[in-house]
């Protein structure tokens, strides 16, 4: 970003409510791009921010898309490419000039630039690497040398620290006077002197306390140091567990090696909760731009073991075709059995996902939420044994049908709270994402146990 | 916090990797609560930052938390009560002694009581606000005064801000002599004579410029202003999609009334997010410290809506009851259409309901959105109608029963494609939160149509 207005930009300053980018605009747009009118155009995205430019480009259409960037043709904002969705970016990169794609990089900062190419395949990474200029192309270089996701790939490597024994006069003047600073700081980096980081200073704490205060007297309480291989998942949920700013990370011996700030743990954090709604969902990856074959492909892996579990289901109740053939009230009610017991399931396996994200469920409470979630299973399923037991009755005239879905939902809900607290809890053991496989597992046991339980009492009780 | 530390606390620096409470750790606190070691206690509970201490009593039973505070009977920190679930608030309130409890919320920020005391009944409420100073007290009411949810209940009220015309060096000893400046601030806000905001200035770029700069000329290029009514869901989505660390609050007449930062709205959008992922599986409250009632109680409703449809779906199967009694191989293939097409519908409604929440589905591009789930599900419908249609020919030794099967597979992830999106788009446009009901709303559709097209075309096609 440009840091050197001359004044207050006007557009600096974007209308109240307007977070979003509207329908009207997206139109005008888009009829500015139809009619070739390039000074519409500008005058239509100039006041958009990066992020809704990324936005804009992920709401059109491919050939969209193309016209537009190639009517725009001007300086391109490289924070556009950073805001926009990974699947979107080798297709925009490839869409700009040479020239262009080097200025809008250029301007990037090198964590940013890490974010962007680490995606890319190996052609478009060279693409951008060269425009960079050697300093760059080396923290950039350096930087994918750290595990993928890790706090190395997140942190950025400029960082605005002092010797411990420093007072505020000493600091200020040394800020005032260093060449390089991190574009965005918040704290100031107490360090001893083999640059192992000691503390964190506020620059609010800084600024108003007096030019002879040392730094170690207003050191802040709370300090988290991140090691560089850690996994941005823990880094993200560390910046939200202790509300820190920004974070010293280090290497293996313990000196500073960069700064993580809380921007990008926010982003962290929001990528990762994306990614455990969808996953619970069964889909895996994916964006809204995303061809129609393309999403299909996405989608059906999860679809096939939907319908492997399915026909495990199937099988059981084949089991019973004989009972079934005599009492044809039983397939009436066999989805309501599957049903409820899928529903229960998810309610309580959502639940246990959660609770281990946000680590509330760990060793020290397993078997107690188990239990509880047992229990829960249990007085709901009662509660919905007699409701059913009266539908069962009420609708086919027959006590003992009544009786068999009763005892059947009992031992579903329980069933499905068992299931949906045990199965996470072992996939988290087994060091599989629970959040991607707890569903088929935790459905399917509600579905063949829901079943058998219901059709074995129906072929015990009915005949 | 304690900022005046005399020295680098040793405390400070928590352990590496240790994020969270280890088993140990929380077995030997309890054995020390069950021994009654007040000393054990407090050498084991001095390390923990209030967020674990928070997570400790969210962690163990209700009876072992009364022992535990009872026995550590000392200083509590305010800044456990800030973290702990709100389920557990009034409880441990409850436990506190009232010369302790009065001690632990004085040394909170304002906008940290505001979030403690909004969720509290009258009494509760009561027993801190007569706790505070007047005007701390004064400023928590005022706060209460705006609308739940608003930015107005999460904002700080203190301010760092500066007259537009101001240079470096007279806001450096401004700040340096102020008597109330906001615990962590990042920014100085420029405001003009009439007290709204017009730009923020980083602190470091003050601290890295000379004192005869003009403020104006190092105005942070991105600037967003937070109308004091604006739901607290859009200040995150701000604060994510922008990249803001602080944002000035304003009035109705934009004049400036408080500032919001980062750390508080990554909780906000941690928290929709949670919200967000229970409510899809139909789970709207709760937290793993509610009792078995309750949690009971909380999943009944959800439960109950899905037992309604799920009779709907009976309803339908039980129009062709005279077809199944004839084909009982329809029973045992039921549940695969059932499965599918909702597996299929969850996908896509997930997919929609999280694009609606980033606000990348829009009026935009809704129909493209609807025409792509619709051939997805097209494709995929085709893909599983060949292995389904092999599965019924293999199994039965039926060719009708293949066709009839392929052909509700298709028939049913076209309509799990169209349910998926246009149910979550409706509910948006009505006001209803497209995560809590479009679930439901979804399956009911692909369990209606999937068991109309299967079993309907079994009758024409069978007999």
């Amino acid at each position: 970003m440009n840091q050197h207005s001359d004044q207050i930009p006007p557009e600096a300053e974007i209308d109240d409510d307007v977070y979003i980018l509207d329908r009207s605009t997206v139109s005008n747009i888009l009829d500015a791009v139809e009619a070739g009118d390039q000074q519409a155009l500008s005058v239509l995205m100039d006041p958009l921010h990066a992020a809704d430019i990324a936005d804009l480009l992920e709401q059109i259409t491919q050939s969209d898309r193309a016209d537009l960037i190639q009517l725009y043709d001007r300086e391109f904002d490289g924070e556009i490419l950073s805001e926009l969705d990974e699947s979107l970016r080798e297709e925009v990169i490839g869409f700009l000039r040479p020239d262009v794609l080097a200025e809008a990089v250029r301007e990037l900062e090198s964590d940013d630039v890490v974010d962007i190419v680490e995606d890319l395949d190996e052609p478009h990474q060279e693409a951008i690497l060269e425009h960079l200029e050697d300093a760059d192309r080396v923290a950039v270089e350096q930087a994918l040398a750290y595990p993928e996701d890790s706090a190395g790939r997140l942190m950025q490597r400029e960082t605005a620290w002092a010797p411990e024994h420093w007072n505020v006069g000493q600091c200020i003047d040394h800020l005032r006077n260093a060449e390089e600073l991190p574009e965005q700081f918040y704290h100031v980096i107490l360090v001893d002197p083999k640059m192992r980081p000691l503390g964190n200073v506020t620059l609010g704490r800084i600024m108003s306390s007096h030019r002879d205060t040392r730094l170690s007297d207003i050191v802040e309480e709370m300090f988290q140091v991140i090691p560089v291989n850690q996994d941005e998942e823990d880094v993200a949920y560390a910046f939200n567990q202790y509300h820190l700013i920004s974070a010293p990370v280090v290497d293996e011996s313990e000196r500073l090696v960069g700064v993580i700030t809380i921007d990008d743990a926010m982003s962290v954090l929001d990528e990762e909760h994306e990614e455990d709604i969808l996953r619970l969902a069964g889909v895996s990856e994916g964006s809204l731009s995303d061809t129609v074959s393309e999403t299909a492909r996405q989608r059906f892996p999860w679809l096939g073991v939907n319908l492997f579990t399915a026909i495990l289901a199937s099988v059981v109740i084949a089991l019973f075709e004989g009972t079934i053939e005599k009492y044809v009230a039983l397939a009436v009610l066999m989805p309501i059995v599957a049903s409820m017991g899928g529903n229960a399931g998810t309610q309580t396996l959502t639940v246990a996902v959660r609770a281990i994200a946000t680590k509330d469920l760990t060793g020290a409470n397993v078997w107690r939420v188990i239990r509880r979630e047992v229990f829960v299973g249990l007085l709901n399923g009662l509660a919905f044994a007699i409701v059913m037991g009266a539908v069962g009755v009420l609708w086919f005239g027959s006590m003992e049908l009544g009786y068999v879905i009763a005892a059947a939902m009992v031992a579903n809900l329980v069933v499905a709270g068992f299931a949906g607290t045990v199965v996470p809890v072992l996939l988290e053991k087994m060091g599989v994402d629970p959040a991607l496989a707890s569903g088929t597992f935790v459905t399917t046991v509600t579905d063949v146990v829901g079943f058998f339980a219901f059709l074995g009492l129906a072929s015990i009780m009915l005949t």
